[in-house]
């Protein structure tokens, strides 16, 4: 009565070490229809209770035609675990219940595994042949050992570069926008799920927030509703927003203790809170009561999670005629960008901003920052993060302080490595300014003082601010030099068409 | 043969709500001997273990006779569980193996108990008399049942403003102080245990992480070295840092999983890693060996920890001498600052600043920032540490982006809440720029383009830079105005000492 085309088991070459491609540019994110990163707050929260319970309120009780993919990246303890597997079987559980008459199709891939698994591992199938399948299943990369995939690639001999897995996860998700490619919007949903912990390890060793950083994928955090659990869940969800991530909704088993009180609390409304029912601890239990009584809830979470889609796209098109309209900027003659020319930037990772382009479909690119955002170079993908955290770190601990006559850590430390890099054998002090101009104006009035002081003309007319003395002073300048857009550092380069009557006629 | 003078509980009288001092100022944090938080990325990670070792590194193994405190501000599954006295116990177990016959005097005390306490609680006891206790516990404020601080306040009567635990934990601090008058700096340490994890709520419900805050005390986080454990502790970690904590060592039980290896890479060195055995796990098990297997960690541990305070002191007091060195403050003319005029500011919690003072003693006082920080007023302790998260989210989500003929959502939201908002009926475009004095010079230059634009002076000099043209040309200014201190925005006031020859001969 039912088809499922296919189980099936691809097993690609393993070397010691799988190459990623010849570009370091990761791969695109099509936008075609919305895609999900399910994240937990600890291991054993109940990601794939949460995938499986998003794709039966996807997929069992849409009135049209509906495709749901699950792609598991990581997974270790295989092939006893799977948690592709697990949402599989459960769909088809859950089908037969709920749709007696409509079968379900589903497929079931695993692309990747360890040689530790390929020499144990009694799972095999072909391509089924049948309908498209509405439910769609892969394991990226698989490993035999129940440990956190750093240590299980190390063990088992399938090391894999994260430049790699953004590239496997890429090509998954670009069949995602092929296999949904005659579909609305709103009739495909792809969840890809995380393993353990928002930081924990991937295979290189990588934390996989950091790790999947480039793609910029919304996401779910499945939060902890264990004592304890209020802890871990406002932590885990602090390590997604450090790495730019957004979170659209955080949904929890509840153990009684009333956790999303407190949650609720913290996020201010900002971030729906879910709570679902209690899970039946006998393992035995096929959770189809367990699902049944979590529809609302999960009906609940796709709905927000395709709301959020709707309102990302619309929003990644809206803004570049909103920016055009509300926004002035800096060294631009307005006039002259052309329609199309404005780029959204959705995010940074290292030297590649993630852009939103419309091509044949819409994407979110990479794209080189080969202007080295005009004047300075970002730090790379790891670096921005830490720096990320350090600027936290110094708002939460400092946030506003006055510097006059005071002295903190960090200005000191910054005022001394100063003076030991740049500053090394010729200053002995440093001035901390705003902005580039504003130090240039800085050095023009030292400079000016110390000339007023050289030449005596301090000491002889103190305070004297109406006597007009005509003093010969001259700034020395560059040709086709550029120091800033203040008055002042605009006078200090030698004359162009920036410099002259027309630009600032006040001097 | 021991002498263990006190085991006593004190009632207070219990109100619904437990008043807190009349002024809102926390109290201060006394410097004169090492103080540290223990937090724990999780509940049941060992945080009271660690807190044990620390004090039997610091008291049976110390050639000069030591004084140990530790705190349990919030303790629930009270009396049943009761860290202080778990850590009273073990002690005196521990002292009795390795000093047979030098006995330890300790004490024991609970302060705040909650009304289903005292009403089954079979614990009574009495001041006692004997030398002075090398070890003194205290539980702050105790609930019977075993869930979160802000759920059991709630259900059993004993609500407890945030202020009132600050405050009652600086008396106990200020105890510390006056118990170790007469010894050395390294002869006294101080721990204070936290609840459950870092972000686990307080009694109020406001997280301890947040509700500690003003103290200021650096942190020794207990991490977890079970599978997904990587994860929490760096997520715990990161939740502290963005609070302003400095955490000077991470340690976790080893569960065989080697998280160390990833912590350590993720610590890049900057925060020591150390590893304790695994613990015993049958609850019968008196952990003596454990803690004679763990000695060397702990020693290492205490010795962290006590260099760690060295080093802070060292600093405070250096401080203000190397900020004269080095730095120029802005506004200042350094001459009139007097010796012990130097503010040295070692954090910030909402309106007050924490300093660092030597009067009598060295304390970390609060001093409200009266001056608001000269033009603006940070914002209220809670709003601190969301703007930190928003910055952090603002850093990893974007770094550094060039501007022009771009757009990115933060920038087009601002701009529609400053067009909203200050602009609402008058603006209809935002111009970002650095800094105040930077944009007193933009809308001078824009006052000027429009000025030659009414005026025809552009049409008939295109590009002409070098005519001399003379234009009556004249900007406005208030009298004993301030608009910044960039050379165009310092023109455009009325004439003071600080816009006259002396101070800019070039214009």
């Amino acid at each position: 009565m039912f088809r499922f085309p296919s189980v099936l088991l691809s097993r690609r070459l393993h070397r010691r070490e799988l190459s990623s491609s010849t570009t370091s540019h990761p791969p695109s994110l099509p936008l075609s229809h919305p895609i999900y990163l399910i994240w937990g707050s600890n291991t054993g929260v109940g990601k794939t209770l949460v995938s499986a319970g998003i794709a039966a309120a996807f997929l069992l009780s849409s009135p049209t035609p509906s495709q749901f993919h699950y792609l598991k990246p990581l997974q270790t303890g295989f092939p006893s675990d799977s948690d592709s597997r697990f949402v599989f079987n459960k769909l088809r559980q859950l089908s037969l219940i709920r749709n007696p008459h409509i079968p379900l199709s589903a497929s079931h891939r695993v692309i990747n595994v360890s040689p530790a698994v390929t020499a144990s591992n009694p799972l095999a199938g072909e391509e089924g042949v049948g309908p498209p399948p509405e439910l769609l299943c892969k394991t990226l990369y698989a490993w035999e050992e129940a440990v956190s995939p750093h240590l299980a690639a190390e063990r088992e001999g399938l090391v894999v570069k994260d430049s790699a897995v953004l590239e496997t996860l890429g090509e998954c998700l670009e069949d995602v926008a092929e296999c949904g490619a005659g579909k609305e919007r709103s009739e495909v949903l792809c969840v890809v799920e995380t393993a353990g912990g928002v930081a924990s390890p991937g295979p290189s060793g990588s934390l996989q927030c950091d790790l999947y950083r480039p793609f910029r994928i919304p996401a779910v955090l499945v939060g902890d509703g264990r004592l304890g659990g209020i802890s871990g869940t406002i932590s885990a969800y602090e390590s997604l927003k450090l790495r730019g991530y957004d979170v659209v909704a955080v949904v929890f088993e509840d153990h009684g203790l009333l956790n999303e009180g407190p949650l609720m609390s913290y996020m201010r409304n900002k971030v729906p809170v879910l709570v679902l029912p209690p899970i039946p601890k006998d393992p035995l239990n096929d959770l189809m009561e367990w699902f049944e009584s979590s529809h609302y809830i999960f009906s609940n979470l796709k709905e927000i999670m395709l709301s959020a889609y709707f309102e990302r796209i619309k929003k990644l098109h809206d803004m570049p005629r909103e920016a055009r309209d509300i926004i002035w900027w800096p060294f631009t003659q307005h006039k002259l960008v052309p329609d199309g020319g404005v780029t959204v930037i959705d995010s940074r990772c290292g030297e590649n901003f993630s852009i939103f382009k419309v091509q044949k479909t819409e994407v979110i690119a990479p794209q080189f920052d080969a202007c080295a955002s005009w004047w300075t170079q970002g730090p790379d993908a790891i670096m921005q993060t830490e720096l990320a955290r350090e600027m936290g770190y110094a708002a939460a601990r400092f946030g506003h302080v006055m510097f006059p006559e005071n002295v903190h850590e960090p200005a000191l430390n910054c005022a001394e490595l100063l003076l030991q890099g740049v500053g090394k054998g010729w200053a002995s002090r440093t001035y901390f300014s705003d902005n580039g101009s504003t130090a240039i104006e800085i050095a023009l009035k030292m400079a000016f003082r110390k000339f007023s002081v050289d030449h005596g003309l301090i000491v002889h007319c103190h305070e004297d601010t109406t006597n007009e003395r005509s003093t010969e002073l001259m700034v020395l300048a560059l040709q086709r030099s550029y120091h800033g857009d203040t008055l002042g550092a605009m006078e200090a380069q030698a004359p162009s068409s920036y410099t002259g009557f027309l630009q600032q006629p006040w001097f």
